[in-house]
Order: structure tokens, then sequence, then C-alpha cells
């Protein structure tokens, strides 16, 4: 039982932070630890006694997903349900998630606790389990494998759909079709198809837009397979490229390549970010590279830690990043490179290797 | 600009509140208020004066999208950077929305407010623009129209597709591609598709479970058509059906049915409710409906009003709510009915009227 291990280790850490519970309500943190995947849960814990609480819409799927765990049905919020059996349980401080609480959550949650404990209650916890969460175990890593491999298949698929006049959203179509055919449970966000100047959008979602005869055309896109999530980008060119579009080209996959190179354990998120930015940089393009180099992934899309400038975490073996370095020169076109890689010991390992990052001329 | 005047109304709910300024960080409420459709965006106001923030991965996509706004790019989270605005335009307390703001994000705004104004600056206002929206304008309800109609050609299509054996994920790849082929720039929530005992799970999403020969196979989806979310759902069985599967589902067409023949401008929801609910009762099944009757959806899938059991809230002319009874007999099957409709000062207009609700055996 992966999760009981997972609650043990959550319950630990809030203990050390000074309270005697734990109460989760985001629905990834719900999932790490329960194996409930609906979307009203709660999970409280407490020496010795831990429960799912859900409402009736979910009855029979959180006793089928739930295993050694007890099931609290009830109505209204599954955190106000879950607040109760906490007060019952005499508990004096109770962790929670600060991040994933809205004001007027906590406010409810608040009423629940006898006046004389509500000074006291609360200890505001940022990001507990979604910490724990960024080193992936032995069954994360190799679910994360499948999901990124399916979204190599997918790129491999698409290219021959790509031709002047279809609309972007076509492609985003064809992708998520066989996206779903092969096992997909969803897309892990909005598929991003980006051509000719759109390409200098960043987060340019697709349109109705038609492909053109010559042009770049991004595509970043990620599915959701047995929960977790891939997350690639790769751009190629339609008909014969410039040579600007050349030179940007090889500088951000130069960039990437920089970045990769130098994932390890023990090497900082800012020194990654920095491995990026100094090959933009020397070229005079890192003006135009408007993000940060990457982030965490897993049963969220976006997870911690932050590959950015100057962030001083440290990489840990088992955490799971994209490296993700992007130019875009407003008006003219974008290009932007991503892989999603392993953190190991001594370096890393390309979990989207099987896609080529070579310049793409169809 | 119809966001102008959005804008307006929302200052002036502010200001009927007690406050000086508003902010905003929903990105429903962001996209309401100025068309801006980007993952990081804030709106501040206060007299006079209002502005966007954002970061520099939208900076061209928020020129293209808002109009007549100031935008600010900068650093960090929109949120910050609203707040030092409205810190240096004087204002002494903004309406926040505390149903969207975490306590982790509600402390970062805090610190940037002067301390001697601190204890009165923030006035927790939850839902003042979700209220605004839930009575949708001209342009929003040709939106929906054209949204559920696109739902209603979808469900049309797919019956060619509800063969014995096919995976229920392969039902919901087929939706998607139509709807993508069709312009929807996403479906507004996970895909369900839920076959034979399958269709008592309320929220079965689509699995890798085969369509049996026998049996119901609930359907209930719905597209994002240019920003607005359309919702649906209808119940078809493969194979000749039993008296008990012809009794449930007349049962849950008659609740549903006199659910949206009660529905007009001043009835309340709980009145909604309770038509739908009381035909259950009647033929003892309401113990299996396990959820409300509906909710409101627009920019959300799911918005207020909540069409629920004893819910006092008035319906009124432009809300625009799903009515959505079902049954679930645990480990038999399950039967779900649902429209959308749009109210209106006599009754309600069914925008998925096109989509048959008769008992259809494939």
């Amino acid at each position: 039982m992966v999760e009981a291990a997972r609650r043990r280790r959550a319950l630990d850490a809030a203990k050390a932070a000074g309270a005697d519970a734990l109460l989760l309500t985001h629905s990834p943190d719900v999932r790490y630890l329960s194996g409930f995947t609906g979307s009203n849960g709660a999970v409280a814990m407490t020496n010795g006694q831990t429960a799912l609480f859900t409402d009736g819409r979910y009855t029979a799927q959180a006793k089928a997903e739930v295993d050694g765990l007890r099931v609290v049905v009830g109505k209204g919020s599954a955190a106000s349900l879950a607040m109760e059996w906490l007060i019952q349980r005499k508990v004096q401080r109770c962790a929670f998630d600060a991040g994933q609480t809205s004001v007027a959550a906590f406010k409810q949650m608040r009423k629940s606790v006898p006046s004389g404990l509500r000074r006291k209650f609360f200890l505001p916890a940022n990001d507990l389990v979604a910490k724990l969460r960024q080193v992936k175990d032995e069954g994360e890593i190799s679910r994360m494998k499948r999901a990124a491999e399916l979204g190599c298949r997918l790129f491999d698929g698409i290219l021959a759909h790509l031709v002047p006049g279809a609309m972007e959203i076509e492609i985003a179509a064809h992708l998520e079709f066989a996206a779903r055919k092969a096992g997909a449970e969803a897309m892990s966000f909005e598929t991003i198809v980006a051509s000719g100047k759109r390409s200098a959008l960043p987060h340019g979602r697709a349109t109705t837009s038609k492909l053109p005869r010559r042009g770049f055309i991004t595509m970043d896109f990620g599915v959701v397979l047995d929960g977790y999530c891939s997350d690639m980008t790769r751009t190629v060119h339609l008909g014969k490229g410039n040579k600007r579009q050349w030179d940007v080209y090889h500088s951000v996959l130069e960039a990437q390549n920089a970045a990769v190179a130098v994932v390890a354990a023990g090497v900082s998120c800012g020194d990654v970010d920095n491995a990026a930015r100094s090959v933009l940089k020397r070229d005079k393009l890192a003006k135009w590279f408007s993000h940060s180099t990457g982030h965490g992934v897993g049963l969220e899309i976006h997870e911690g830690p932050r590959v950015a400038a100057k962030q001083e975490q440290k990489l840990e073996a088992g955490m799971v990043i994209t490296i993700e370095p992007g130019v875009y020169l407003p008006g003219e076109f974008g290009v932007r490179i991503e892989d999603t890689v392993l953190v190991t010991e001594k370096g890393c390992e390309v979990l989207t290797a099987a896609s080529p990052k070579a310049w793409i001329e169809l």
C-alpha cells in the first residue's frame, strides 16, 4: 500500500511542523494519499486514524478506489465533514494547505472549531503534500515514462497532418483523438498549436488560424495517462526556413540542450535556468525568453520545483521536470523546445527523447 | 464595450459593500471584465482607473485581447502587481473574492499594505463578479446557444459509434474529435461515458471498459465555444431493455420534464429541485438521486445558482442552468437526463432541445 506510506510521511511532516492532525482537500493531494479521484474529497489524519470524506455522488467510486481507509460519505463539502470528524477526535492543532484553501473555505472550517481552541487550531502549511509529491516513487516514474512515450508517439503521428491550410484546431483534434485512442484520460492542458506569427505567443492555444505555406508551428501538448501528466514541445518549420529562423531555432536548441546537460541531483534550479538563459544571452536573444526554464510535473501539469532564475532549491533524484526555453519575436515568429526529464544522481534521463529535436522542415 | 459596462457594475457592487476599490484574480472573472484569457491575470479598479495585470508570457496576447484598458506587465503574480498599483492610488478599502483567493495568496497580498491601513484594507466579498455573471447578456446568450447546439450535433453524430465492444474512451475520443473539428476550444469538463454497470456511477469518466451488448450508456459532455460552456447528458440503451430499466428511465425523464416545466423568473431554485425530486419520491427512487438537480453554467461549467433542495435563491431571466436529475442503482445501472435551459420571464427556453430525450434503443 504505497498510499499508506505516503500518508505516514505526510502526517510526520505535519507533526514536525507542530500539528497533531492534517486536513487536505486539494484533489491531486487527495488522490496521492488515498487513490480517490473524485472532485469533492478530503483526507483527514490524526494519530492512528485516517479517513476519506466525500459526497453521495461518489459512494461507489470511493469504495472502489480507496483501499484500507475509512470512507465517510455525507452532505455538503468534504472539508466540513472532515472538520467535524477531527473535532470529535479531540485534535488540538491541525495543519492545512494554505495555498489550496480559499479564504472563504477557511472561514467555514474555522466555524467548526470550539471557540476555546480556535486561536491556535490551524497551522498553515503551504505545499506540505506537494513537497512530498515532487520526488516520484518507482510506480510514479513508470507511469510518467509511459505518458511521455505516448506523447512522443503522438508527435510522430501528427507530422503527416501538418500541411498548409489545415487549421490549428484540426491539428489539436488529431493529436487529442490519437491520445484518447491510445488510452489517455485527458490532455494535461489545453493543447497549444501556434503557427506562423502566432508562434510568437508563448501560450498560443490552437485557434481556427490556418497553417501557413512557410513558417514555424509550435506544438506544446501533454496527455494524462493513469493520472500522470506528460508535457513536451516541438517547433517545426513548414516550407523552407530563412537564415534568421534557422539561427534562432539553433540558439533555442543549444540553450535547451545546455540546461538538460546540467540537470543532476544537488544542482540548484537557478543554475539549470541559467544554463539555458546564458546561451540566449550570448546570442542576444535573452530579452525574448520571457518565461522560466521549466517546472515540475506529475499528477498536476505544474508542480514544484520551479526551474527559474535565482531559485535556490536543489534538484533531487526522482524529481521530474520540464526544460523548455523559448524565444518569441513579436510579429515575427517564436520557437520553443521542451523535454520532460527525470532527475538522477548523476544527471538525468530524458523521458521525451524519442521525439527528435533537430530542425525539421516539412 | 460590454466589458466596460460590466466593470462599472462590478465596481458599483464593491462600493455598495463599502469598498473604494476592487481586485479580481479568478480567470473567468478577469475574462468577463477585460476580455483577457491568459492564466495569470488580475483586474484592479478604483475610482476612474482600471488596469489589467499579467506577466511577460502574455504581453502580445493581452494587448490583442484587451480594449480600452491599461495593461501592466511585470514579474511575479498578477495579484502582487495589482496590489502595488492599488496602494500607489491611495486605496483605503479593497474588495476581493474570498472564495477565489487562497489563504496563502491573501497573506501575500496583505504584505503590500502599509501597516496603518492593514486592519481595514480588505473587504472579503464572496462571488461579487460571479453573481453578476449569473445573468447572461445578449452576446453571452447567443454564444451559449451556439455551444449548446454544437453539443446536440455531437450527440447526433455519436450514436453511430455506440456498438458493443467499443471502448468508452473511443466514444469520448469521437465526441471530442468532432467537437474540435467544429471549432470547440476544449471540452468543458472531462467527458463522461459510463456504460453497463458503470452507468450507476454519477461521475463515471470514460474508461477502457467496453460497451456491453445490453445495457445503458450515459454520456455527459460539453464543449467550450468562444469561451462559453455547454452541458448535456443523454442515456441510451444498447440492445433491448427490460421493464425495470424502462420504468426507471421514464421516471427520470418525467422528473426532468417536471423540473423544466416549473422553471421561470421568480421561481426558487429549491422549487425546481423539488419538482424533479417529488416525481422520483412518488416512484420510490428518490433515495438513489444522490445529487442536486442542476447548476448555473457560462464561462465556467459550474456557476451559480445552485439548483438544489431548499435553495431559496430566485431564478432571474437571463440565467442559464442545467436540469439533470438521475437515478443510480449500485451494481445495476443508472440513468441521467440533462438539458441546459435559459430562464425567461414566463418559463424557459431549452437550449439542448435538438437532442431527443425519448427512450433510445440501439
